[in-house]
């Protein structure tokens, strides 16, 4: 009796610490602490579907965990404005109940707006954060500290808990010269360290690229090269979300006299909220909307725009293709794709690049010269954080699992005992305590779960696998009307194909198969026994798709119906 | 009259070049060299399909421009043995009427393997060429000089031509210390620029890319470290078509005194038929079968496969997914990536070494150390090559648009003039003559043509943009038996609905819209005048697809059918 009660005490005792997303995959960033009954949730992302979930707008955490805990929840807590760390709270935030949600002003201002899109929820429970704000959730006490990145507002997590301090870093680099922010405060992040910090959990995202990342203003004199020598019209791409980058074209260009009309919905967006916020700052009179490009000579233009990664729809993929009504390429123009290039969208991105340099501008991109950096520290910069936060435990975050691997190595360089360290994934539970952390073998749901317009979750396996099959051999509907007297077909079978073969080159194709179905199905039926339906739509569908691989080595998806009549 | 003769005879002196695969696009390369009556080929490559082509297992060139001119076909020669030179000719040396073909000892040991999966073609005319080799089809003189590549028997073409000579480099690098093959014999490139060089063709694929290829010696001592410092299995994944990197493997095992297993169909056939031709060489008893892997200790074994490319089917994702029979990842095992990652395979690359890791492998790939080189000169060793040829004109092929305007950048460097260069695409006519080279205005087509099972070329926009709808938003059949009488619908109607939604769940939805559409087609039938039944389907069509969105937002295909009975 009395060996159980101890036990029971040390068990309460721990914190459970539930990542819910974002380790073993870049975005949809979400984790959960657990004290007792007390639950803390920190960021709530999305991400962009795999290549194969056709048709699928998001993946969004799994938060089957939290179903009927909504009381246990003390607040949500967000690091940044980024998508894939704010992305699913529209999706989530009934469901959890409307929880109380703290963000930085910036932040803020982006989940607000983009709450307005989703009229039909109740109006969110949320309290702007500062630089050093802290503040008391159930066990946790919070102070969030000022993290450079390429989104102002950033902020890490140093979170007092009952069993110890532990650090979140949130997407983090170290940067001396920033862009429209203040440096590392390496100062305030050695005072944070000195307080004794249990578990440091650090961003992984770069944790394979060697060296230090580059600093913004690297990236502001390079760009400022590309200013300074250009006589025609500069259009500049970049994601929306790079708030710092557009604030850093637009400076140029009010330091070489070029006006800045900007188009993209996102991007339009983000800097009207980041305007109103005092986030981007721009002189009076710099602004121009896209329609007043043509007033002004080529030399005095930046046009500043959404679509480097070659989205289909974004307006730099409507100029390559000659769709944009207010700006057409020529020679002369310089086109900067000022980002990455996302792995899977390579080939895109080059074929946007070549329509424009065949149209004659001069093309500028990251492969050429630094005109982009990244948003997070890299190896040196990881190893120095650890240095700084001297942890006891470590986890990495963010990232691919083989990018959590690589952060684990620089870890243990950095003297981290192995067993000190945990790589986890999502849907795993660590239990940490003064003495140890720990992977047990529980396990919560994380696996996807799927956006799809309106539907959320509802798009499974079934729903994609048939999407697959339509995608690579289209489909092949059978009609047969069958009489029900004399068990037989009336007339031809009706068949509806499409994405197979193009029907009017396979006529006689077609014609062989509606023969074949009005034999399978006399042969079945014309015995006069009670004619099995199943059976028959079954041998319709194995022999009319034999058939059709044999002549065309497709296999489009087949469908019998069979009505009698 | 005069002034007509005259001009017709400048007109015949020219040689028209015209690239039909492989400008503007990496493979499928193609091209024709046209001389009053006489054709000859070069290569006839594929390529695989883009992302958006659902479905489509390749893309070969067009030749509409040859038909009716089979009997002008002089010949085909190839330069080397990879599938974007010679995969095209099973699909295309039919409708050229069997042209002879030249191409050197292992290109017609791949050409002969590849053809035998194609039993319905006549035999091929094929004769075997060798470094220095001449031949005269027609009113070319070819002489073929060794280059090196990542694959052995890889041959330049020096052709001689009533208005100049012409060179066309094939795939290339220099390296002065290759693997499985001689080095590059400046001398003997020297001695044909010697010649006088009317015409540079040359290869841009690396023209991006800055300073010198990495030699293959390189790459050797790089994988070297690797096999020295691994206690545990080996497992290779690289190309089938790496032929020198395979036999690097191979060496190395056998110096460090380990068996080799090789699995993959490509892999497998490749090494068949270069050990038959002495192109790759084994000591006795070095190759064993995968099954025998568990008969030898642990640090015995190189397991080489395919499947560097996250391909789904492949070795090493079956490796990864413990579907492999005779091989599971452990504890110890070194897995090596010695292949670069072709755009738009990232993101299956970086799952499949996910996999890997998480079974506790570790893993070597080429962003962390040297362990593979393409096979394409870069920008150091294309000016080079401009160099020593001295070209009056000069003509980048083989790449991407923006890879043959670095390349065109790079000549300029070298002091061709800018009026001697031409940044031709595929399908456009160049005109040449000793005095100048000129891109005319003629075009022939050259546009995709797709293979899809056994249908070449008859998958077309409708047939793709049809599989895209239906992978996007699945499918919904809906289908009316309306009684020839009355205009009304007898019974319910059914649906049919594929990758849209998940029907079970579904119910409500499904049955609003079988009311919805028995209403649609009272309505129409309901005055006793005579019924328009494609009205009626227009009408089912766009109002249900309405519907559904308004639902979902998403856009399934509808497909109506209306049976009278």
């Amino acid at each position: 009796m009395k060996k159980t009660r101890k036990k029971k005490v040390r068990k309460t005792q721990s914190l459970r610490i539930i990542p819910l997303g974002g380790l073993g995959e870049v975005g949809r960033n979400m984790m959960l602490l657990e004290y007792r009954k007390d639950i803390l949730i920190i960021d709530m992302g999305f991400r962009l579907p795999e290549e194969e979930m056709l048709g699928i707008d998001y993946i969004i955490p799994n938060i089957s965990y939290l179903e009927g805990k909504q009381e246990r929840i003390v607040g949500a807590v967000f690091t940044h404005g980024h998508y894939d760390h704010i992305g699913a709270i529209p999706y989530l935030i009934d469901r959890l109940g409307y929880p109380p949600l703290y963000a930085s002003k910036l932040t803020t201002g982006i989940i607000l707006k983009r709450q307005a899109d989703f009229p039909h929820l109740a109006p969110l429970d949320i309290t702007e954060i500062k630089d050093k704000t802290k503040i008391n959730l159930g066990p946790f006490k919070i102070e969030f500290f000022h993290q450079n990145h390429n989104i102002p507002d950033n902020f890490g997590l140093f979170i007092e808990t009952p069993v110890g301090n532990i650090v979140n870093t949130s997407d983090f680099k170290f940067d001396k010269n920033p862009i429209n922010d203040t440096p590392t405060d390496f100062n305030r992040l050695k005072e944070l360290g000195k307080r004794g910090v249990l578990l440091l959990m650090s961003d992984s995202t770069g944790a394979e690229e060697e060296g230090h990342s580059l600093s913004e203003k690297q990236i502001f004199q390079n760009l400022e090269e590309i200013f300074k020598n250009s006589k025609g019209r500069i259009i500049a791409a970049t994601f929306s979300s790079l708030i710092n980058r557009i604030q850093q074209i637009i400076t140029l260009s009010e330091k070489y006299r070029r006006k800045v009309a900007i188009d993209g919905y996102t991007m339009k967006m983000n800097v009207e909220i980041c305007r109103n916020l005092r986030y981007i700052k721009t002189q009076r009179g710099t602004l121009i909307s896209p329609k007043e490009i043509k007033k002004y000579p080529d030399s005095r233009i930046t046009f500043l725009c959404t679509g480097a990664q070659g989205e289909e729809s974004a307006i730099l993929m409507r100029i390559a293709n000659g769709e944009y009504p207010f700006l057409k390429i020529k020679k002369g123009d310089s086109v900067i794709f000022s980002s990455s290039v996302i792995p899977g969208n390579e080939r895109t991105v080059q074929f946007l690049k070549d329509n424009i340099l065949r149209q004659g501008a001069i093309v500028f991109h990251y492969k050429m010269m630094d005109i982009h950096a990244g948003g997070h520290a890299q190896q040196e910069e990881l190893k120095k954080m650890i240095r700084i936060m001297k942890p006891k435990f470590f986890m990495p975050i963010h990232g691919q699992y083989s990018m959590l691997v690589a952060h684990a190595q620089l870890a243990k360089e950095e003297k981290i005992k192995e067993k000190n360290i945990v790589v986890a994934e999502n849907g795993q539970v660590i239990e940490l305590t003064p003495e140890r952390i720990r992977l047990t073998k529980e396990e919560v749901p994380a696996n996807y779960v799927m956006v799809d317009g309106l539907g959320i979750g509802d798009v499974g396996d079934i729903v994609l696998r048939d999407r697959q099959t339509l995608a690579n051999g289209g489909m092949f509907v059978i009609i047969a009307a069958v009489d029900r007297k004399t068990g037989k077909v009336k007339g031809s079978p009706d068949i509806i194909s499409r994405g197979f073969v193009y029907l009017k080159e396979s006529k006689d194709l077609l014609k062989e198969a509606r023969k074949k179905v009005v034999r399978i199905v006399s042969k079945a039926t014309g015995s006069g026994a009670t004619v099995n339906w199943i059976y028959i739509k079954d041998e319709i569908k194995k022999q009319i798709g034999a058939f059709l691989f044999k002549k065309t080595k497709r296999r489009p998806m087949i469908l019998p119906v069979v009505i009698e009549v």
